[in-house]
């Protein structure tokens, strides 16, 4: 199936500025879309790139479209299509493709905190809206357009990877680029009472 | 199955302060446990009680323990025997049959921040050890004993409910009666640049 990686090359993970200066959060936003890719690839699948401008060294087919992420993805919505978000840092080939099997018109995985994280749409009525808690929106424009949904429920693909908590996870759970590359820039666990934090000394 | 759901009688949810006072806590973590209770019967399975103290109306075996979590669990760890923790308040009976279809001498779900949420233990050589990075010991603890090791990648059972955060999820993606007392208390979802956040207004 085409699988579509919408990616911003404009500030990307702004809410990780706590953790990573601007020039970092760019090399971070780019090792997990490199992991994504791989994912997407290692599933047997074709992933294409929709990005709002340039991005140099990917040997995957990139869009460049300036819009807000809804029209951009809305203009390549040609069903059978899946859209993966480029910040699921802990996605694996078996977790994409549970999601690409997942039988429904839309398929929808909800991310934490209202986020949608990946789709898979079969039906060309239905247009994507990643504004807000979209996860709600796109279950209701679902329900208009009368398609049948259907829910994956994966931690890995609904972990985005967005605030410093988020990091916690892609050190415990990942094996990729991303997980690699936030050890050499020494973030690692730090034990707390009762659960496990980051840190940057 | 037999399912093990250990529950602290003492103090619990106190992450949940800035939300919720020490009864509502309580109250709380009661409907939680009703909810994980009813997913598991839901799933054809036997939920069984571990309590560090005396627990009321409820329609199943209580066992009570005062000592910590993992010795408690360990005194009733006869395989096969799946625990599930008593705060996953979106677990469903899908997810609970997932956990208990997938094969393994043991089958472990992570939780955020480094915890352990739920696990099937089919070899007796196997302990329960849910201090800290828990994951992490689980992991190393199977490798020791010689265990095979599986990962369920659910999101519903990954999430436990500890931060003001997780009553995000539960207010999106529940249906349960921890949801319902949430909203009857006023809690309620409050769009956020970007992401959602809850309020008590």
């Amino acid at each position: 199936m085409r699988v579509l990686v919408p990616y911003s090359t404009r500030d990307p993970k702004s809410r990780l500025a706590p953790f990573l200066d601007a020039d970092e959060r760019v090399s971070f936003a780019r090792r997990m879309l490199e992991d994504v890719l791989t994912a997407i690839r290692d599933a047997g699948h074709a992933p294409e790139v929709i990005a709002t401008g340039a991005v140099a060294g990917l040997d995957v087919p990139v869009i460049v479209d300036e819009r807000h992420l809804s029209p951009a993805v809305n203009a390549q919505l040609d069903p059978p299509v899946a859209i993966v978000m480029a910040d699921l840092a802990l996605a694996t080939p078996v977790a994409i493709q549970r999601l690409v099997e997942t039988p429904g018109d839309v398929v929808l995985v909800p991310g934490r905190g209202g986020g949608t994280n990946a789709l898979v749409v079969r039906d060309a009525a239905f247009r994507v809206d990643f504004h807000g808690n979209s996860i709600a929106d796109h279950r209701d424009g679902a329900r208009r357009s009368d398609c049948t949904t259907t829910e994956v429920d994966s931690y890995r693909l609904s972990t985005d990877v967005d605030e410093p908590a988020d990091l916690v996870e892609v050190l415990l759970h990942g094996s990729g680029r991303s997980t690699g590359w936030l050890r050499e820039q020494g973030i690692r666990l730090r034990p707390t009472e009762g659960h496990v934090d980051v840190e940057r000394p």
